[in-house]
C-alpha cells in the first residue's frame, strides 16, 4: 500500500512507493563520465577560468589570497531580469505587468575548472557561504527588490550549462505565488499553533533522528518527512532566524562544514549524481520575524521526472526517507 | 526590457523574455523520428493493441462499435495509488499520512498504435473525452475521493511511458497543496469582483483577440497574457462551468472539434512535439459554484528547461505569446 504523506510546511503531500521503493545504493550514477575528477584543472574555453576573466562582464565582488581570486561574482551574461527599468505596475483588465528589472548574478564558487562543492576544503566552501551573504545583503538592500533567490545547478540533468562550479543569485521586485502561499502557510501555522513550523520540525526530526543525515551543534540536515524525491535534503539553522543573510561568521563556518559533509556524502556514496539546490530566506531584510524560518534545500537528480508527476502535478517518491537519511548518516567518508 | 505578467487567476508570475524571443517556427522540432505516420498500426508488443487485451488488467469502461473497442479503460498496471485502504488521517507532530488509497487508470484512446489526436476523425475525440466524462464522474461518486486529475503525456520528454496514444485519471483523497492556492485565489477573486476570474479571462482575450489560438461558438482557447512556456495554451468552454462532468453532449461535440484542430496545428505547424495537457476542475461534485471555471491546460514540450526554471522556480518565456497565438491562429490545416 502507497502512503500519503504531506509536509507540514509546505502543505504539499507526495506519494510514498513503499513497495516499489528502490534500496538507497540503487540510486547511485553509473555514468562515469560525470567524474570532476577527470576534468582538466584549466580550460582556456572556460569564461570561468582565470585568465580568462576579459570574456566575462565587469565584476561585482570577488575574494582574493595573495594568489588570486578564491571566488569571484559576475553579472550574469544573459540576465533574466536587468537592473535598468522602473517598478510600474500595470493593472488593466486581463494585463499586469512590469518592467523586467532585476538582479542576475553569477557566483564563480573556486577557480579550479575540475572542483566542486564535495571536493573542496572546508575554508573554500565558508569563502562561497560568505559571498553568498553579501551578494543577499546587496541585493535587498535595494529597496525595489522584493525577493533574492540564491540557487547552484549541478550537473546537466540539474540545468547547468557550464562545468565550472559556480551558483547564480537572482533578485526580483515581485514574489512568485507559489513563495508568497509558502510564507502564508507558515504564518497560518504560527498564528494556530504560536510556533515556527520549521522550528517545530526541527524538533521533532532531531527527536526521532531516523531521517537524520548530519548535524552539528547548530545545523541540521534531514530527509523531510514527506520528501518529494529521493535524497530531497532539507538543511537548517536549529535556531529560530528568518532570513539567510543574518548567519553569522561562526555560523558560516559550522554551515560550511556540514554542507561539505553533505555533498562529500552524495557525491561518494551517489557517485556524483547531479542536484539543485536553492536557498529559501523570508523575502526583505526582518530580523524579528516568528514564523518563517530560512532554509537550503537540496533535490540530487537521481530519477527522472516520470510521466506522472509531469500530468499530474503530484510527486511520487520511489525512495524511503527513513532508508536514504539512514544511508547518508552511515556513510563513511 | 524583459517583461514581468502576471495571470490573473494563478497569480503566478512569469518572465517574457521579449528580447531574445524566438520566432513561433523556430520551435518546430527536427527530430523525424517522431513522427506517428511511421509506426505501424498495430504492434505485437504493445499491451495496448487490440489482441493484446489479455496482457492489461479488467476492463473497467469501453466504447464499442461493430469491429470492435474504439476507446477502452484498464486499472493502470503500476499504480501510483490503490483502490484498497482506509480514509485515516494520522497527524501526530510532525507525522501527517493517510493510506495512498485512490484510482489510477488508463485510458486507451484508440485501436491504432499509430495514431494521436491531431490525426483522428472528430468522432474518434468525442468517443474520448466522453469517456473522460464518464470516469469522470465514475471516480467522483466515490466520497472519499477529493480530487480527480484526467491528463496525458504525449511523446518520451512528457513522459509517455508507451507510443500507443493514452491519457491517464488519478483520483486523490487530498487536494495538493498547489491546487488549494489556486482555488483560494479564485474564491478571493470572485470575492473582491463579484466575478469569476476564468470568465474574466475569457471575456478579455477574446475583447483583444490578439492571444486567441482557436474559437467556436461556446469554446475558446488562447496563450494566457503570463504564459509561462511557449505556445502553453487554456482551452475553456465560454459559458462558466465549474465541473468538467457537467459537460453536455452538444458541448463534447464542439468541445472534441476545437480540441482536434488545436492539436492539428500543433501537429503540423511544430512538426509533432511531445505534449502534457491536464483538465483543472473544482474539486467535487458542484453544480453551482461562481467562482471556479474548468479548462484543459495544454504545455508543448518545444523547450528544455533550462537551469534557471529549475533553480530559481520562476518560468522564462522564450516566446511571446501574441506571436505564437497569431502562428496557430492563422496556421492552414
Amino acid at each position: 500500500m502507497p502512503q500519503l504523506r504531506q509536509n507540514i510546511a509546505t502543505r504539499e503531500w507526495v506519494i510514498i512507493a513503499t513497495e516499489r521503493a528502490k534500496r538507497p545504493e540503487d540510486f547511485a550514477q553509473t555514468d562515469k563520465e560525470k567524474t570532476k575528477q577527470e576534468l582538466p584543472e584549466y580550460s582556456s574555453q572556460c569564461p570561468f577560468c582565470p585568465g580568462n576573466e576579459k570574456n566575462s562582464p565587469t565584476e561585482k565582488f570577488s575574494i582574493h589570497n595573495d594568489k588570486g581570486w578564491k571566488v569571484r561574482v559576475i553579472p550574469n551574461k544573459f540576465p533574466a531580469l536587468v537592473s535598468e527599468g522602473k517598478k510600474e505596475f500595470k493593472n488593466e483588465g486581463i494585463i499586469r505587468h512590469m518592467d523586467g528589472f532585476g538582479i542576475h548574478e553569477v557566483i564563480i564558487e573556486t577557480p579550479l575548472h575540475n572542483t566542486t562543492i564535495a571536493l573542496m576544503e572546508n575554508a573554500q566552501v565558508e569563502n562561497i557561504i560568505k559571498t553568498y551573504r553579501n551578494r543577499y545583503m546587496s541585493a535587498v538592500n535595494d529597496e525595489r527588490i522584493k525577493l533574492v533567490t540564491i540557487f547552484k545547478n549541478h550537473g546537466p540533468s540539474a540545468g547547468a550549462s557550464q562545468e565550472h562550479s559556480h551558483s547564480q543569485l537572482i533578485a526580483s521586485p515581485v514574489v512568485p505565488a507559489h513563495i508568497r502561499s509558502r510564507i502564508e502557510d507558515a504564518m497560518r501555522y504560527y498564528d494556530d499553533n504560536m510556533e515556527c513550523v520549521f522550528c517545530k520540525m526541527i524538533k521533532g526530526e532531531i527527536k526521532s533522528g531516523e531521517r537524520i543525515a548530519a548535524q552539528t551543534e547548530n545545523f541540521v540536515a534531514f530527509i523531510p518527512y514527506a520528501a518529494f524525491s529521493p535524497f530531497h535534503l532539507w538543511l537548517l539553522p536549529k535556531k529560530h532566524n528568518p532570513c539567510f543573510q543574518h548567519i553569522s561568521d561562526d555560523e558560516v563556518e559550522e554551515f560550511s562544514s556540514i554542507l561539505k559533509e553533505i555533498f562529500a556524502k552524495i557525491y561518494h556514496g551517489l557517485n556524483n549524481p547531479d542536484y539543485n539546490y536553492v536557498i529559501r530566506s523570508l523575502p526583505g531584510k526582518a530580523r524579528h520575524n516568528d514564523f518563517f524560518h530560512w532554509y537550503l534545500s537540496i533535490v540530487p537528480r537521481v530519477t527522472k521526472t516520470a510521466g506522472f508527476e509531469i500530468g499530474s502535478g503530484m510527486y511520487i517518491n520511489v525512495a524511503l526517507p527513513e532508508q536514504s537519511a539512514k544511508f547518508l548518516r552511515e556513510y563513511k567518508l
